[in-house]
């Protein structure tokens, strides 16, 4: 039977009725865009190629808002959020399904948009979109669309990771400039005028989760998404039971985040990134992972250590004092990712 | 470091910002509830122990509307559905993935209702919830609670399942009486204050799929939810170039769904069921085929056969006519699962 053309405009009701309508918006919008010889979209569920290691499994949801901002979009988000919550597990992510929650007169233009980045992102990062589902939901009962994405990979052999491996004394290193999805996506929100060249982080960090794997001494890699590089560090603390001390002098961030953050009163330590790992590694280990990792990516930096003496994470300041950074308590921007 | 007890009665934003309101969020509601050796909600990725078999996967989002209702609820159905996806593709379910879109101000107290019933589905379908996620998104972004649930499991051998093994002459089962779900959620929705006994048939139709595995001369099952009956064989009719001729007179619909469905002007062959299945086997299997799913499913029939004199789904009235079942157009029921 030949498909007719899709020739609506925006989403209906019907695009998620099971009927006519939500076999064309998958043939013709999602289908084309994550197109793969695992993918069948006619399937109740498809049957993988054989998988050689451990098996891992993540899953994550994303509502990020705006949908599109400079240096990425919700789209490309779901991909890389999974990618790397695989990728700091030791593993190598190989297939996602993806769920799309979509508001009734949501713009099919931009649907498109994001199917073809979520396309995009997938072949970046060698995996395959293998099964996917559509909701449609009244006007007001979503807002645009939201994602989420599981994804399946294999963990390699050499990958011994998790907070219960984290000793005192161990060193605490981050790939890159913290904050920088944060104060993009607050900057692409607020409309202040003020965009400059300040860009999402977001990116699959697996490259960097790769070559930290060939360190002996690599205790625990994570991405510091949801609450910062400061969530991460107290996820540390409530896992391990010991603090964690940081050097704020040593800690990357951006003039550009630092300003916005200042004007705006946000810690730059609490936003989010959508593309840094952060990890802890053994101290005799820090100077060959500082060095692995600056080859991918220059900007990495030793930050702190692991410290028995206390049960808190205890920023040094530049001015020679203490702050705690405690976990967050409210909210300072919901929905960034 | 001692968990504080939850105290909060609604979602606030801060329960998705990663930081200690999230924590307790999954440390209390989801954690218990879901409770299983290889859940480990403090982990990027979780390992799965090694399935033996092929490994199979299926996604679904579920936007039920109202989230509980007569036989069953927004979280049972989000196991029941891709439990059931993996059994029709002939697959033994193993594991669930498990993403929860939460609306601020939502009712703790539900979600902890809502949790435990996916905890309790789980369990009853020997699946494990292994890894999960939150989303809390403000007031008018969503409208209650979404989940998205992938499911993971092992293909059995002896499963060779699909459309394309469908010839001319094939037989159609369905397990059971249909529309019930549909009708069942239309007047949970509705308050027509005609209740009575109707109960919606969400369940786990397994324990039939796994039955008809056994039947040499199965060629295909898939359960009809969005869409109802008729859409299952317009999928057919889609996938293989062959009509569907079915009996009016032989597809089982309880009275009361059928009066419900003549009072409100709805047709109950397009009504979602969310717990029977529709089975297309070999007609010299067929009669092997009812005897054994019967014994599970007694109200099960065998309602018509792959024709290839034509190309679309073609009922036969209980008045000795012929009516043409299209697929769906416009959306008589959206938010059914």
């Amino acid at each position: 039977m030949p498909a007719s053309k899709m020739r609506d405009t925006h989403i209906a009701l019907a695009h998620g009725n099971g009927g006519r309508m939500m076999r064309e918006l998958i043939e013709q919008i999602f289908a084309p865009a994550l197109a793969n010889p695992t993918l069948d979209t006619h399937a109740d569920a498809v049957a993988l190629p054989r998988i050689a290691g451990e098996l891992m499994v993540t899953t994550d949801g994303f509502t990020v808002q705006p949908l599109e901002f400079p240096g990425g979009d919700i789209g490309s988000l779901a991909v890389h959020g999974t990618v790397n919550d695989l990728a700091v597990a030791g593993a190598t992510p190989l297939y996602l399904t993806l769920n799309a929650f979509i508001e009734e007169g949501f713009e099919i233009a931009c649907l498109r948009r994001l199917a073809e980045s979520i396309g995009r992102a997938a072949r970046a990062c060698g995996v395959a979109v293998v099964a996917g589902d559509t909701k449609v939901v009244g006007r007001g009962e979503c807002d645009g669309v939201y994602f989420a994405t599981t994804g399946i990979g294999a963990r390699r052999q050499d990958a011994q990771l998790g907070t219960r491996h984290i000793r005192p004394g161990d060193v605490v290193l981050v790939s890159g400039p913290v904050g920088d999805h944060g104060a993009d996506v607050m900057l692409a929100r607020e409309e202040f005028g003020m965009r400059g060249d300040l860009r999402s982080d977001a990116a699959s960090v697996l490259p960097y989760a790769q070559a930290l794997l060939s360190i002996n001494g690599l205790r625990f890699m994570r991405d510091p998404t949801r609450g910062g590089l400061a969530t991460v560090l107290n996820d540390i603390v409530n896992a391990t039971g010991h603090g964690v001390r940081v050097c704020e002098a040593a800690i990357p961030i951006r003039d550009q985040v630092q300003s916005v953050c200042e004007l705006l009163g946000y810690d730059p330590l609490y936003l989010a990134c959508e593309g840094q790992l952060v990890a802890v590694v053994a101290a005799t280990a820090a100077d060959e992972a500082v060095e692995v990792l600056r080859r991918l990516a220059p900007e990495c930096a030793r930050i702190g250590r692991v410290d028995e003496s206390s049960t808190r994470v205890v920023l040094e300041t530049a001015f020679g004092g203490e702050r705690v950074l405690d976990e967050l308590e409210d909210d300072p921007l919901p929905r960034i990712c």
